[in-house]
């Protein structure tokens, strides 16, 4: 199911090939956020023309809206949004702490009141993994609990015990429903390691999920709003104790050069909403940082957004004319700097796995990683 | 510069094929509205995909932003918004007079505030033809002074005399700067009948226009509140007066059965804000009449948006998750819609001509507005 094709001599990074029931994935890969059965502002057919790999869909939204019954009604979440590639669901936990009222975690599951039209549901393990069988999925998630930051210690050393019983009712729920489904159309399931930012939770958060035993790992609750060495530190922890023989997941992550910092840190899998959320605010992603095009600066910028990116808008549109689409609030524009945007991301990991092949990726890293100049806003979202 | 290809011997319907310096247009033609230099939604490579021949870019907006001067330094509409078929604009002055604030009309033209920045402007037809220039249109509309419905008969009577010495200005300022480009690069210039819904007035008013001499004629003041057989009557009693060799262009029209009425009664050349506006409210039309997405009975509707049609999202995409889109708001559902729905109008087109080629474009037209329930909703936008 995971094979690893190469492993990187000065870091951990690697780069591998995991198999689904529709379709391959090189990693390390970067995962389009589809929250709602739609990466923003994009179309299948573009994203095929992206090369992207793998979509993310979020279950709690689809939960929500349109709910299970109607994707089921449509044969599953892939029929419905008509993307034929690999699609991952969450369990819908990391929404439900951020999103919906009124909820209350009991040791059964999660009570609360969606945030569209405020009808109460509870999500439990269990119904977390039969939702995403009947989304389709062909990698799910565990139900866990993300602690908010900062989050007191105690607190913590509960969650992860919660996590890892959830866990193993998810689990138990899947074989008990699957035992019969062979590979290649066997949905697969991930465990999620907790933990906050304490190292001992973090590694003993991981020794128990690990020895459940899923096909994946995730790095669950980071990204919560921690400084970002917390947020290393946090992998940091956990990595050591995930099989190198399976994938890992470095869930909600990150900026460019936090995705090459975790790509070094032994992670495989990445989704994040910043190079879709921040197009639609006209921001787009470059090797040396973002750029705001809706500044007064780009007015007469015949150039393209960022030079040599073969990228649809950058082979066809000036930036010029992108910020004068933004600022007349034009859908066209934001549909250019997303498409940049996911460009500029899957296109950083097929980077990344080349200089990993070539064992030139500690160079590649430290390079990109000093050009880039962080600004606050890309992160503050 | 205009070939008359058929005509109908039932009716007023004609074919033709209109040669401008970015290529031809086969009429009866509809050109997709994009106002601020993007046709809503849609990218130039989807305009190409829908066969669109010809778009229409509103110098009003164009001119109050980006401005004439960023469009210049890029070269031209043309080169600014990356569209190499023919565009043609409007003078500015429909939108002055639904959009800007305290204008005021005099000899030398119209002075207002734009609805933007509330800058201070004056259009003179002197200033509107130049603006089409510098933008580099392929068909210019001359600056026309477009009553408001009702109008007393005494102050429509006055415009078209307005309309009239303007259209001379507008034709003399081309002259004087273009004595010397020959076709096929020559920019077109089209003058524009007013006359309000007063039968002898559109006529006066065409015969003054028509003395002038353009390369092609259109009713304006149509589409402006009044009631549907009011504007067919002014487009009746001007098309007589207008030369049988010129195209004819029936301003901001109209719905899908009010173009084959018009293409009935002589007209050649639409715009219509109605296929996308309509689409980004959910609202998609078929030959049956327009269906609002929105409704819940299209929730587990696993047909396309039309039976048999061959638009992008007919082909992919279902009623039920078009719905969904349109609900949770994202962008991917009015793009599809914002498709069908120029397919449609484009398509629409397609077959008028061809029935015409025919012979049988009457029983077509009966036959279409038979079936076609036109709803409120569809025409009060």
């Amino acid at each position: 199911m995971f094979e690893l094709k190469a492993t990187d001599k000065n870091t951990k990074a690697r780069v591998g090939r995991l198999e689904t029931a529709h379709g391959s994935i090189d990693t390390p890969a970067f995962m389009p956020v589809g929250t709602q059965g739609s990466v923003k502002a994009v179309s299948p057919r573009e994203l095929r023309e992206l090369k992207a790999q793998i979509i993310l869909g979020n279950t709690y939204h689809l939960f929500v809206r349109p709910g299970v019954e109607v994707i089921k009604h449509f044969g599953g979440l892939h029929k419905f949004i008509n993307w034929d590639g690999p699609i991952l669901t969450d369990s819908g936990g990391y929404q439900i702490f951020s999103l919906a009222k009124l909820r209350r975690i009991s040791e059964e599951g999660v009570r609360f009141q969606n945030h569209v039209d405020g009808a109460p549901a509870l999500i439990s393990p269990e119904i977390a993994m039969e939702i995403q069988t009947a989304l389709g999925s062909d990698i799910a998630m565990v139900l866990d609990e993300c602690p908010p930051y900062p989050c007191h210690y105690e607190y913590a050393a509960r969650s992860i015990q919660l996590t890892a019983r959830w866990a193993k009712r998810c689990k138990e729920n899947v074989e008990h429903r699957t035992s019969n489904v062979e590979r290649p159309t066997r949905q697969l399931i991930f465990g999620i390691v907790q933990g906050a930012t304490f190292e001992d939770l973090r590694q003993t958060s991981a020794h128990m999920i690990v020895d459940l035993g899923f096909d994946g790992y995730a790095i669950g609750g980071v990204s919560v709003g921690e400084p970002e060495e917390e947020m290393f530190r946090a992998v940091e922890a956990s990595e050591p104790v995930l099989p190198t023989d399976r994938p890992r997941y470095a869930m909600g992550l990150g900026t460019p050069p936090q995705i090459l910092e975790l790509i070094a840190r032994g992670m495989d899998l990445f989704d994040c909403v910043l190079p879709t959320r921040l197009a639609r605010n006209g921001t787009a992603f470059t090797s040396t940082g973002t750029l705001n095009l809706k500044n007064a600066e780009f007015t007469m910028d015949k150039g393209p957004i960022e030079r040599n990116c073969r990228c649809l808008a950058c082979r066809e549109f000036a930036r010029g004319y992108i910020r004068h689409l933004i600022k007349a609030e034009e859908i066209l524009g934001l549909r250019l700097i997303t498409l940049h945007n996911l460009h500029f991301y899957l296109d950083l990991m097929r980077q990344a796995r080349a200089k990993i092949e070539r064992g030139t990726f500690e160079d590649f890293r430290k390079q990109f990683v000093a050009n880039y100049k962080t600004r606050d806003v890309d992160v503050a979202v």
